[in-house]
């Protein structure tokens, strides 16, 4: 057998302590797979003494993680601190300049800074692996990279964040509303003290733009995904959803096309309306899911865990396993140079059906006032619900759904801008598409 | 850019013809992800002047396709003849002793010499590939081997032969009997003129054996799969399913436990009862899925198309752009000297659940007689279903169906022991189980 490849590990959190415990645990398998053993020389985290329910004594400590890239006796460095930029980045960038391979579970680095590493790691001819940025323990980089390598990929959405989905399929269940729901998350240790980069759907565009620069081929565009969360979803929303036969789901979705000589590459996260028989409404609870449409291979499904300590902890370690076996592939599938650039498709083209829900006074007219708005933009109403008070003192702001038939964003963005201002709306109307 | 990736295809029936299409109508994307073209040197197939829909002008012809392995023009040979032995495996061998790949679609060929041909290829530092052998286009083979390679894989299983799974799902919807929609899926070219392999799981048992080494890092055990398949299953006994909350799937199912030192084996092909719930009863038409469950990952899932050239194609390609890569992982994920014999496991101590269905005398006495024997068998019935026939003439037979309690395989087995033989049974029960 070949010589240990040598790791440091930088962060011990939930992840951190994760890998070294799969990597004690499952030693021989990984050994006899990898072709020889993978071997923690150092470790790193902020406090030495806290206790992880892991022996660490066997590891050298550093308390400067940027030392780890100056060893001489490490083959890999695995970032597991977080944060797009501050020591992850010095220690990516440190790590990949003196030649050595980085693994790491940052999405938030990597689409920020993702391009910047890869023609570091490509210029040191150091492997650069991130499989467990997107997706948590389902190998859906490799899945796309190198199972679909084969094909033109045309189209791929998925279910990115887990607390997303843990609150909105709670929310389904219980029929509680959001911000209830949230607060039993964060108890129970499914959504973080500040949930903002999960349920506004940042963590979901992180991954989204990684994903599309690899189906693509692209340079990774973080900023142009447009980007909306869930937080504005009432347990209203749900219910009128299920009764038209859809359940509610936090989708990244990005598809890329090429229009006189230049790619438009739509990325969007938003909550969508998804068909009930369709498999990501199946998809409930923390669950990730990520379907690929490939122009030979046809539509691809990738389901699993997408958090979790075990499940990250197993992606980083088959990019571990990656390494150790010798691969050789460039971090975003094709070397970075070759990756062409790409223009943000005008959404208003897109043709689809839309869920409108306003939130409005109880007073007459109101009713016309939205739908001439409509019919002013070209826009065709399939279904209409309006669930009407108890109380009809008309204190109380009722919610109107609009369901419309399938037709160009622009025009519903239209009729919205009609309303802009309206003084029978009591809050922006919700948008949220429908799947399908 | 690297040199071309020169590449032979043996066999041009509808995947090598896929090859060939997607190989020119991709090349692009290819080459950019590969890091150098690949490109057919050589072709060679039973009839030269057969039309294809495709232009083999371009490449030399050889009338004996056992000559492709001694071209010294050729780096990998793509096999896509098909058949365990003759002259694919004829040509596997000499492609593999003389140093170049073996890209090969043919789950039968490799389910039987797979360790040999793994062997052979170590020996003399050639790559061997199979993706596309197992569930098509789904990079299944590439997820278990390298996406949970950190994982010791407790138990696989899923839908792995699409002709099956196109048959029981067409009779879910139309209600109509086995053998109806057979001819169809015949006419329409679902299912190949003699059926045999399809219909009666060793396909599936072919793919189900390949994916258990690579999961266990066992021997393959292509003999030891209990299979059986799905022509014995009547309209009764999927719509006696349905009202259980249940659909029928032909599942491949294996385990791996250690007892005493020695590794036991499970690996079953068999239609089970699924949970409408379940992702797998979601799957329908010549669609395949396979669930991972591995230490750390918890659940993968995998799911697309288990057939067609372009899917087929599409795992064909992958493999060639690993190898183009440079990818040198051992065939079954560790070297072949590694992988551990094993003994087939005792399927009598598996609990589950048991859907029995009895064709029986319509006469008096019947009942008692079965509900006798799973009493002095211990078996604990749960729900029994029998539809009197409209005729009670008592000519014709009856459908009686038993579901049972959890319980140990082998009480089943002993009962229907005990009824063997017996006059009022009209034939063989068939026995599926529960999963989930």
């Amino acid at each position: 057998m070949a010589e240990n490849l040598r790791i440091a590990l930088a962060g011990l959190g939930t992840v951190g302590a994760g890998v070294l415990r799969l990597l004690a645990e499952n030693s021989e398998v990984i050994a006899n797979r990898a072709g020889r053993a993978i071997e923690v020389v150092a470790v790193s985290a902020r406090d030495r003494a806290k206790d992880r329910g892991v022996d660490l004594s066997p590891y050298a400590w550093e308390d400067d993680m940027t030392v780890l890239a100056a060893r001489d006796d490490i083959d890999v460095v695995v970032e597991l601190v977080g944060g797009s930029d501050g020591p992850a980045l010095t220690l990516a960038r440190k790590s990949l300049a003196s030649g050595k391979g980085l693994v790491t579970a940052n999405k938030a680095m990597v689409a920020h800074h993702g391009l910047e590493l890869a023609k570091l790691a490509e210029g040191n001819g150091a492997p650069l692996r991130y499989e467990a940025a997107v997706a948590g323990g389902i190998p859906v980089i490799k899945g796309l990279a190198e199972g679909a390598a084969a094909n033109r990929i045309e189209r791929i959405y998925g279910i990115l964040n887990g607390t997303c989905n843990y609150i909105l399929s709670e929310m389904e269940t219980t029929g509680r509303d959001f911000s209830d729901v949230l607060a039993d998350a964060q108890a129970l240790g499914y959504a973080e003290a500040d949930p903002t980069f999960d349920i506004e759907g940042v963590d979901a565009a992180h991954k989204l733009s990684i994903l599309a620069s690899i189906a693509y081929g692209t340079e990774l565009d973080f900023a142009a995904v447009d980007t909306s969360g869930i937080s504005r979803i009432r347990a209203a929303d749900i219910s009128q959803a299920r009764d038209l036969g859809y359940v509610i789901r936090l989708i990244g979705l990005s598809d890329c096309t090429d229009k006189d000589g230049t790619r438009h590459l739509f990325q969007r996260v938003a909550p969508y309306l998804v068909p009930v028989k369709h498999p990501l409404a199946a998809v409930d609870g923390p669950t990730n899911a990520v379907v690929a449409e490939g122009n030979h291979v046809g539509r691809l499904l990738f389901q699993g865990a997408g958090a979790g300590d075990g499940p990250t902890a197993s992606a980083v370690v088959a990019d571990l396993v990656d390494i150790a076996r010798g691969s050789s592939m460039a971090p975003f599938s094709q070397p970075v140079d070759t990756l062409q650039s790409s223009t943000p498709a005008d959404p208003g083209d897109r043709r689809n059906r839309a869920y409108v829900r306003f939130t409005v006074a109880d007073r007459p007219g109101v009713l016309a006032e939205i739908t001439a708005a409509m019919r002013d933009a070209g826009v065709s109403i399939e279904s209409m619900i309006q669930h009407g008070q108890p109380d009809d003192s008309g204190d109380e702001p009722v919610l109107v759904a609009i369901v419309t038939h399938e037709g160009p964003e622009s025009g519903v963005a239209k009729a919205l801008e009609l309303l802009e201002g309206s003084a029978s709306l009591v809050e922006e109307p919700l948008v949220m598409r429908l799947i399908g």
